[in-house]
């Protein structure tokens, strides 16, 4: 068995592990951060149990932090009492990001970790399955439930060589997401194997990890090994070591590799993360702002990789660099080291410890600029300007960019052995106190949660029956990602519990009439292309369209989180038909759906659409698992949840 | 002569330097900072010169940093390449807040400054005579012009004794304020004497100079003596020291005195800076956030202080701390010194070197909150939460909220005696890096000024001709700040630019209608109380309702700076007459304003407002200057300027 079988059959608890068929995994941790954790604690109290039933769950105060009005900080509040009162520890604001904080502090090989986060991933770097995935999904794991989840294909990414001096993960994440494309990925794990990994430490894997998510893929796996080791005991968490890996001589599904030596610097353009070139074809494009940080290039060994290049430089006047260290454990060894100081110097902004810019949580690019950014989206509009261009690069690229003013390759600014030495300390500085503790049992009752005014209540939906009659209000092309249909930002963070005057910022970046059309229509539908809902796990882009009156989405395919989120709040994601697609309707037009086989009957349910004005037809497929059509049946997981218990 | 006399004469152009007169000074340096200067260069530009006049020119990026979208960059790049182009030095982000940084670089003895902030005199702490002002009146002083006040009374503030030991400026400078209440400064120059000066050092100055505004003063103002010598030298500067001090013996129009060693910790209670009690009997009330910076507290002095009571300390969960460390110069020191780590390790979030939430730029605080600030204004809203309590206090004060969770005098934590010892530098870090410095003068041609697509040109005043027909769209109470009229914050920063569409914010927070009202009315006047318009320099909250069709305030007394902006808006500033107030109109009322008197024939033109709906009329007087007088029949200072050229 390769490393993924194995631990999903240590979790099996219903299916056969058989590629494409349904299976359901017991969820040892949970993680949930404050922007998209929300509604997965609003749905656990509906739920009505004492306290999570998982071996550890973890909530991350890490996104909205800017706070513009009481909102954020009301969230903030609610988490921390809910973690008091039901058993979850609570990360504090600026005790740091959370793949980088529960892989340094809580990832366990061999475990299970669903996360209500696209990056959750990350913590795969220590040989565990690691899922992102909508907060009610999250939120049934924290009450015991399993995850409901196809079997994914398991891809073997093979690694041979090392990297050439100063090229680190990143480039190779990069090189990756370009070779596998955003949709790519889609339903496998990358479970990485091959010599190079002997000498990839547990942060550079993180990278991979994260970024493993670009090209859609379910989750990204490391073995468990000497590097895992000697990081978790860098942790002070060598008892937690637990050496896994893929039986020798397994055989993958499908094999790719990669030789580290043979990638250079590379950078993707604006803005999709699978744009990918190598820097020196990009060599010249003058540069507004640089920002490094985020869940993906935050380690140690990064953070002093940028500092090298940048000590005793400065930023031109016209570019800002901005820094915002991912935890506060690498931000107080960064402080101790004189690191902090060498951006200071250099004339960087420091931000707190967070996601910050990275989910256009401020730091906005000037009109039409150009930023580059260590982070690993650069979906049009994610950084709070429409009209900027994001390069995704690594921290090397990133501060040589800060320096020159212009994207260029490192050895423009320095000579690449002077980073060669940069690695891993022996030693993490750890230090929990930010980490809020539940109460004890015996206290917890005592516990009030703290309710601010506009944390409401999730609308619950209705059984969905018979036919569809509904008008298009929105055709899209390829790749749409959740960004667009439910945007990042502190304004837009700030709405996360609050669901109808969430609605109001449905697709408002590109279409601010979305949410007038779609009120006027009431019963609409949204057809679009290949890959729609790739990006963050947010599940507000399912629930929001729900709540306007979307009643089915039709594409070429979807990504994985969002398909699932769309049936979880009683949206029906179907599939053109072979021979059809977005094509074939006009925004405004009233459409027929109807179900040729009763859902439930066969995993491939076809559906007839009828487009009222011309009367013509078209097919799609509605591929959902008994228990997939079950939950859209009762409305969403909510109401489905709710007739169980 | 006193100290405000001998600078007075040295810089008068124009006018007898006599109580109450009008006076013309001539502007040695101006400051700018990015909120309130966005509307000085555009009109400076307008102007048409090709450089400033003035000494030095500072222009400070240090208020609108969040950078939710496009504007606020936008606006950066605008200022920075304006400086390049114009001779203009500008302290980019993350340098600093400007006061400090203007304290610290710029500031001289003797010389004068007027800037767009209200808290310009902190620069009165090296001797300097500083005055906030509107951000034409800035402009025009960038183009040589004179700036026009009122000669002020000068009140003799005489300081003995010592400070009991953790006791600090801040305690002061809150007994201060409410020793003369939020108004009874106006008018006045508080001048500082007495023997406690030998032992106040130049940031202890900054804190009481600062506060000064919140009594309402023209400006605050402190000798140039041995501490002064001693802190320029600490800034590698003493080449500019220049002693100054008033003539011994001489007399003040009035004089307070103050015994240091009888001040305690004090703190300002919600709402206004002048609602000021001793810490220990407001003991007990819990607190949710403490923000530790901003312009009044952010000294190495200061931040040490806070520091070591933090030391070894943590805050509880439900307690954020927030850290605004207010200069790039103070943070690396504290950063080398191991106090940034103190900070870090209690637990306390870093934000990066600004204004932050002192002017709402986040960190908001949850609903019904309490927050303990070390920063100088608590008006309602302000903080981002209207039904928040914010206290003052200094920074002794707030890192023992920080750490207990709730207000307490410092020595419930510590021994005050540990804090004794705590002074300023011998040297400070010096490094003026991240301030860009202008092109020379043979490349300023080829400077392209940088302007995004929201910096949009003012709207200039049309003449103001015969009688005011407008109903009452608004009437107020006393002390209604500039804060409540056109409100600070991330959203409402990015709209300096465009007054169009700021002006859908005016009196948002309190009155939503008030936009809709005023296009409605077309033509409306603003009835209130005492000292309207205190607070920030602000001119939107004139230019605003301006802009709106508000042709006249009439008000029991007006604020300095808010008084001339209303003219320099083209709206008349009128004071209820003995007898009548605010209580005789009503909402929606239409009134007519005739002039008893031309104005310009006397100081105080009388006028008759007839309420039509009743024909009952009542008094008022404008006690415009021949200046003012002008500058009002033009439709502003915009246009008196153009109409002069």
């Amino acid at each position: 068995m390769n490393l993924t079988e194995k631990i999903i059959s240590a979790h099996l608890i219903q299916g056969e592990a058989k590629e494409g068929n349904e299976i359901a995994l017991a969820i040892d941790q949970t993680l949930t951060q404050d922007a998209l954790g929300m509604l997965a604690y609003i749905a656990f109290e509906s739920f009505g149990i004492s306290q999570v039933k998982t071996q550890c769950s973890v909530s991350y105060l890490d996104h909205n932090m800017v706070y513009l009005d009481h909102r954020n900080p009301d969230d903030h509040a609610y988490l921390i009492s809910m973690g008091k009162k039901y058993g979850i520890r609570v990360s504090r604001p600026g005790n740091g990001i959370c793949h980088l904080v529960h892989c340094g502090r809580f990832a366990l090989p061999g475990r299970t970790l669903l996360g209500t986060d696209s990056h959750t991933p990350t913590s795969g770097a220590l040989g565990m399955l690691a899922l992102g995935a909508g907060g009610i999904d999250v939120a049934a794991a924290m009450a015991g439930e399993p995850f409901y989840l196809k079997m994914p294909r398991v891809v073997g990414v093979r690694l041979t060589g090392s990297f050439k001096p100063g090229v680190g993960a990143k480039d190779l994440a990069l090189a990756i997401a370009g070779h596998f494309t955003v949709k790519g990925g889609t339903g496998c794990v990358l479970e990485y194997t091959g010599p190079a990994l002997g000498h990839l430490t547990v942060p550079q894997r993180m990278t991979l990890a994260n970024m493993g998510a670009e090209t859609g893929a379910t989750s990204s796996i490391f073995p468990s090994d000497e590097q895992t080791r000697i990081y978790l005991k860098a942790q002070g968490r060598e008892a937690d070591f637990l050496p896994l890996a893929a039986d020798p001589g397994t055989e993958y599904d499908q094999m790719v590799e990669f030789d580290l030596g043979e990638v250079d610097f590379m950078a993707a353009k604006p803005s999709q993360p699978d744009r990918v070139t190598p820097v020196r074809e990009l060599r010249g494009i003058p540069v507004n702002q640089v920002y490094i940080g985020s869940c993906t290039n935050s380690s140690y060994s990064d953070l002093k990789t940028a500092a090298r290049i940048l000590r005793g430089r400065t930023v031109p006047d016209h570019v800002s660099l901005v820094v915002s260290p991912g935890s506060r454990q690498n931000y107080q060894m960064m402080l101790e080291e004189g690191v902090l100081s060498d951006f200071v110097l250099a004339g960087a902004r420091i931000l707190e410890c967070g996601c910050g810019p990275c989910v256009g949580m401020g730091q906005a690019v000037q009109s039409g600029g150009v930023s580059v950014r260590t982070s690993n989206r650069n979906f049009k509009g994610r950084c709070g300007t429409t009209d900027a261009s994001v390069y995704l690069a690594g921290p090397a690229v990133a501060a040589a960019a800060a320096v020159t003013g212009y994207l260029c390759p490192p050895d423009e600014v320095i000579s690449l052995e002077e980073l060669a030495g940069i690695g891993e300390p022996e030693a993490y500085f750890v230090d929990d106190a930010m980490i809020a503790q539940p109460v004890g049992p015996e206290g917890r009752d005592q516990v009030k949660v703290v309710r601010g005014p506009s944390i409401r209540p999730i609308p619950v939906g209705t059984p969905q029956l018979g036919e569809i009659r509904a008008r298009v209000v929105k055709k899209l092309g390829d790749n749409v990602s959740t960004d667009e249909i439910a945007p990042t930002g502190p304004e837009y963070g700030a709405l996360r519990s609050n669901v109808p005057e969430a609605a109001k910022t449905a697709f408002i970046r590109s279409d601010p009439g979305f949410y007038g059309r779609a009120l006027e229509y009431g019963s609409s539908v949204i057809v679009a292309g290949e890959n729609y809902g790739q990006g963050s796990s947010r599940e507000h882009a399912a629930l929001l369209p729900a709540y306007l009156g979307v009643r089915a989405v039709i594409a070429r395919s979807f990504a994985r989180i969002h398909r699932t989120n769309l049936i979880n709040f009683g949206v029906l994601p179907l599939v053109f038909a072979e021979g059809s697609g977005p094509e074939l309707a006009e925004e405004g037009q009233e459409l027929v759906i109807r179900k040729k086989i009763g859902i439930g009957e066969t995993s491939d349910a076809w559906y007839t659409i009828t487009i009222c004005s011309t009367g013509k037809t078209f097919e799609a497929t509605a591929s959902l698992t008994e228990r997939e059509g079950e939950i859209y049946a009762a409305g969403g997981l909510l109401s489905f949840i709710k007739g169980k218990s």
